[in-house]
């Protein structure tokens, strides 16, 4: 690129005092309203912390080192990069400023780096899970709106691991998916399957990000859970999971993802249901009740909290494609 | 690990609001008192850059994206993280945070990713290039310390591009070191050597921090520049570069590394300089004098900045190990 067509601020002596300021200001060369403002914040937020740890060229290396581990160990089928944002609680709080919850409504989680897009879609009824060895679970579920209306044909993505802990994509010889589905809600906001009770179970920490909990003294499980995706046009996208009550982990989770309204008691099939559904009485029954919010209520709340929040910031805000800018006009 | 071995805090339902101080106490665990202080501040920082940019769940996939394609493309002999580092200010700023340099020393600046430790210790007057294309170049150069007295036996890393701006290993073929020396100052102080006129060069820019600077407009370009790396017990560490002036990107280097100090004139050698040496009269010539700080006054000196730093923060700080950490007592 010719120097000249560049119009770049002259700079030069930068100092720990003023280069923070010149990389934001040749960084403002950037047409993208939205990147120059996140550069922004990325560049003050990363230098003030190189300068109130007053951070070493030793320790600088071990951090650019580490980074690297976690890129190289990163495959199709793992990404060490969520499970580092995991695991610093950067994923549940990124959720929660996207996908805000109105009271009332089903509140999101983390969504960990084990979704795929392999899972097929199954006739209502069907097992998800062929795992011999897991606890059968009926999973009977409903999906409804903040009205309390019912919500039919929502595409629902669901998985969670085998009974060892493991999802499919973990085995080194997996070929297909395997407790993991795709259901559609029916005209009563209704979608059922066979599963199987979800297990505790570690986190990848065989990698970088396990050394780092290690070395944190923190320990890398995740309580039992079975993870939901909710998604049809006109409602917020809701990444979430059920949770079961008193597991060892409940309050200790390695990715910060669990919530009171979660946390769900694992029942049994009465008469009534055993006969609808085609288990025996007192099979293993797990029943929820999921609440969709509207995609408009979603954008008018992220809106209302990002102005909030950057007026503390003391910068005034515009709203554009749904993200916030600094108004400079 | 055994849970009932781990002592954390209960955990649930956090919130944008509450997630960064909850993080913050599982990390407490951590015996590492500076450890401890270096992840607080980082996921304090880390969480209100997301909480400032609201930023959304693509944002951060495409972050995450962006990281790990970083980490995939680094090798033995590329280092995309510090690339990446050099482009956002923060090596410039860590060097200059731990190495500060009292008024009359030599500065330091950014040690960039082609620093290898293949070079070879050449004696007095040999020539480090071996590229006919460049543009011979006698430097002549002493190490003195903070009071002019010449420092002998310097261990001296030098290194430069050649003519058409690219390091020994940046060539696929790359067999063994070219462009690159390790000197040692004689008992005045000097060490001279012949090389070739440094060019200007884009830093690596076919990977992700290439598309990253082509995001922002900013041009890849480092000014001519030749570096330098002392190492002596007893100094410190000094890393450094001299810069060509009128260089076409003297002041608007990618890396940010240039400093008035370091900018030199390429002279010619006179009758005098051209007889000791055994060049011809009019032979491009560079000269300077390096000062180097001692380790007792830099240590002294970057102990009282973490304090100032510190104090600021409003933490009371002891220095462990020369770096800080906030004092509990």
């Amino acid at each position: 690129m010719d120097p000249s067509l560049v119009k770049i601020p002259p700079m030069k002596d930068l100092t720990v005092d003023n280069i923070t300021e010149n990389v934001i200001r040749i960084n403002s060369l950037c047409r993208d309203e939205r990147m120059k403002y996140v550069l922004e914040r990325l560049v003050t937020h990363l230098h003030d912390f190189a300068r109130e740890t007053r951070l070493s060229t030793t320790e600088w290396m071990t951090g650019l080192q580490f980074l690297t581990e976690v890129g190289q160990i990163c495959t199709d089928v793992r990404q060490e990069f969520i499970l580092l944002s995991d695991i610093l609680g950067l994923s549940l709080l990124v959720d929660s400023i996207d996908h805000p919850k109105p009271r009332g409504s089903t509140e999101g989680t983390v969504l960990g780096p084990f979704h795929t897009h392999e899972a097929e879609e199954l006739a209502a009824g069907a097992s998800m899970s062929h795992d011999p060895h897991g606890q059968p679970l009926l999973v009977v579920c409903t999906v409804k709106d903040t009205a309390g209306n019912p919500v039919p044909d929502v595409k629902v993505d669901i998985w969670e691991t085998d009974s060892t802990g493991h999802y499919d994509v973990q085995y080194p010889n997996h070929e297909g998916p395997d407790g993991r589905c795709i259901m559609r809600s029916d005209a009563d906001g209704v979608f059922w399957f066979r599963a199987i009770t979800p297990v505790p179970y570690p986190i990848p920490h065989d990698g970088p990000v396990g050394r780092l909990l290690k070395k944190l003294g923190r320990h890398p499980f995740r309580p039992s859970h079975m993870h939901f995706m909710f998604e049809k046009a006109g409602f917020d996208h809701l990444i979430t999971a059920l949770y079961l009550r008193n597991d060892p982990y409940e309050t200790s989770d390695a990715v910060f993802g669990v919530k009171d309204s979660l946390v769900v008691d694992i029942g049994t099939a009465g008469p009534e249901v055993a006969e609808k559904y085609g288990v025996e009485e007192g099979h293993a029954l797990l029943r929820y009740e999921f609440v969709l919010v509207s995609d408009e209520e979603t954008r008018a709340l992220r809106a209302r909290n990002s102005k909030e929040a950057l007026d503390r910031l003391g910068r005034r805000v515009k709203i554009v494609n749904g993200l916030p800018v600094p108004d400079l006009d």
